[in-house]
């Protein structure tokens, strides 16, 4: 049974990842061929011939098409086999399946289930991308040896920060505040407020708070891997209200999950922030803040992964900031079965068949 | 079914090994963190919070306790769990295993088995470590790419020293000398003595001989994994007798056998001497010899493994110097057994019910 | 069921891989441990003492026997067992399979089967070995992470010149050019010509081209493991005919191919031409471009082998140029299936028994 919601959309790489040259990536265990035609557009092909089985990213492009680089069977943008050479005709089989991309902010989001289900108005998007209001600055792309579910479980886990990340974006402040989870349609949203607390090491460095400030940490987890993390301060004599967010120092972290394998997950990761719009030194700031803190939950999420990989001698325990990570795992495991329900519907050559 | 005997005191670590920080130790396959308490006294835990699997090592200490390095559970040095951020109820599956320990001679042991059966007057010891007329020397962690039973026959084994060792511990005088073995109680004894022979080179660098000597190997094996090596070498001319070893030069090597998994072990060596008591130059002289030749036995030891790791066309076959080694693998299969009918019999979930 | 043809001549090692020393080859899967006794003949054992499974590469040489070095089992060059040391009966199971040789041109051929079925007169060779009119040059051994049959098959595929070698073997002219494929006893011939054509890089490095040429390519693949490459070129005014192939530049490239594990192969290549006999420098040149388009190949044949390794989503398409290749992949099928059936029936200890 397969591991992952194949229906829905994946960033597949930064809009920079990708030129004219064959580049093979892997998303949902999948080898990919990526390119831009010579209209720029961004093509994306199963990464592998037909024929020999040969990657299609070790040939080389003819024009827009790709040609196979052990016998030369050539493919265009659509995956259909348009020479075999040495032959006239082309083998009805011959073709390699074309992946549905969407570009957008910067970001190629590719499609790996249905081709006819993919609705470009599903992808992630947030008006906050072009309100000159806010800056919008692409970070980088953590390679993790953990699984998918493991990144993104900790990316709607609030209680987290205070421990794994003590000197940037927690403090001891908040270690006893409980958190509060609730669904928003496709979201899962896990949020607290820590008011009238020393500011944390992240808002130190940046935000200029002399005295105590009034901290909130939004976790938004959108099915299946894209999270935006709403995290901010204000001082704590304003006393803003909850809704009232934009008056202080805002910060959108995004983090868009791709599963590589069962055990290898790319967090490609970006803020959006709504102060020193124009101060390119806060955002090298900020940047050092975020790449200390991720290296730490890549340490914690590598370690847990080894973990898991060991045979168990009982039942982990669930205690009551585990609510948002149980609610994600559930949706996730319904979608895949839900998948694997329609698959087995659709499926010509079913694999269980009764007989009188 | 378990490899391992697990109701027996293994060697853990020397002591000079464990201070106050969090250390992995791998033993039996099990992860156990390791530390001294603010008193000295050695803590074992599971290293695995049982929360979301991460290894407790990765925490940190907070006095006598450890707190978990991702949300901040934290247990006592009974592996209870005193603490869990954000709620006020701590479960009552919420603990890690804790082993007992016993620490002497500069040598922590750990009981992997049933802690209710650990006697500690039956960790392995003998009078020569605190007796003036001997000098104990430590000396060092050999890591084998092998299976335990692999280097723990080869400790109840005199024949391999004629080839393996031939110019530190063995030397062709003893090729065709057959072994007598025995067992006393817990020990397999394996020995003989080669009479009128040229020295060995461990004895030409150590122990001033000039002429022929009469030379003995006692090699006494303890279920599961202590090896002493009673050898030691007299002038042929003083005809001593068996029990008169003490009038000759006699060491006693002592091998430490810890199964870290099924194909790692770790052989901690140290030796005890009745000559050149005060003499730090003669120490390091045995030291070099030693590290010579438990170098050539992890060579051989660890092709071995290699060898049994791959299909065999036929079954290997038994001469006569493999008495030892096959007593000492068959009480290791009878205990293992033996441990495997006790937990069925105190099973509350038995694997086999019968229904009518 | 195993995946290779015992009963054949491989190619186990060039003449000078092999000296006094012990040395460890490993064929079909199997270790070997090959030397030369004092009459310079070469002797080929299991490499794998019958007592403790001690490679007895790890031994040493006792005279023109082999010596186990973990506890002194002595073999003599028919693999028969003539001394365990401490005691002096030898068990009858005391043995170690001694596999066929045969050493020629240069190249030492094993016998990996039954070894009453070694008839030296099958072993490959052709007269250009030692006509005076030919120059014979050993090249290297290349390692390849593939299965041989990857290998082998690359050997009786013209197509892929033109794709994979453009600078040195192939060119686009040959690009459509349609490949003849016939049998001739156990050898598989695919060949085709390419007339009126530039020449290819490897030709114009070497050979003296000025204008255009008529070139061959003659595929020769015996069974299982020897392929013949006969390439050539003349100039197209020349006209020469098919026979005539004498008249041109003429090389036989040979490929020995060694099936070491089914992921690990090695292809040991040489060739023989009919012209530049004296000249060290054209032999340099030659030397080079083989090195160039054989890494090619290597670096093909990997990634078609990691393909192999993951999970196919379809069955892989066949086109015109795969009959080579197909009628290849049928033999071995066939002769492993008749080596199964022949165990079968000489098996004293039958898998399957019929009761009644």
């Amino acid at each position: 049974m397969s591991k992952f919601i194949r229906n829905a959309w994946y960033v597949a790489a930064w809009s920079t990842e990708i030129d004219d040259d064959l580049r093979r990536f892997t998303i949902l265990g999948d080898h990919i061929v990526m390119y831009r035609k010579s209209d720029g557009g961004v093509v994306a092909l199963e990464d592998r011939c037909p024929h020999r089985l040969l990657p299609l990213s070790k040939g080389k492009r003819v024009g827009d098409n790709v040609q196979c680089g052990y016998h030369g069977l050539t493919f265009d943008c659509s995956g259909a086999c348009v020479r075999v050479p040495g032959q006239t005709n082309l083998p009805k089989s011959a073709y390699v399946d074309a992946f549905p991309i969407e570009e957008r902010h910067g970001i190629v989001w590719i499609w790996m289930g249905d081709p006819a289900r993919a609705d470009t108005s599903k992808v992630f998007d947030m008006p906050e991308f072009t309100d000159p209001g806010w800056k919008v600055h692409h970070g980088d792309a953590l390679h993790l040896k953990s699984n998918y579910l493991n990144v993104a479980e900790n990316l709607v886990d609030p209680a987290h920060v205070s421990f794994v990340h003590p000197t940037t974006l927690g403090n001891a402040a908040s270690e006893n505040v409980p958190v509060h989870v609730q669904t928003e349609g496709e979201a899962i949203l896990a949020w607290r407020w820590i008011r009238d607390a020393e500011p944390i090491g992240f808002f130190k460095g940046f935000g200029g708070f002399t005295g105590n400030v009034d901290r909130w940490h939004y976790y938004y987890l959108y099915t299946p891997c894209t999270a935006i993390i709403d995290f901010g301060s204000a001082p704590t004599g304003d006393a803003i209200a909850e809704e009232d967010r934009n008056k202080g120092v805002r910060i959108f972290a995004l983090h868009f999950i791709t599963p590589v394998t069962e055990t290898h997950t790319i967090d490609r990761w970006m803020h959006i922030r709504n102060t020193a719009i124009d101060d390119p030194e806060a955002e090298v700031t900020m940047d050092k803040m975020f790449r200390v803190a991720f290296q730490e939950d890549k340490e914690i999420l590598e370690a847990v992964q080894e973990e898991e990989n060991r045979p168990a001698k009982r039942r982990p325990i669930r205690i009551a900031i585990d609510k948002g990570p149980l609610v994600y795992r559930k949706r996730i495991n319904d979608l895949i079965e839900l998948e694997r329900t329609e698959d087995l519907a659709s499926d010509p050559s079913p694999a269980f068949v009764y007989h009188d």
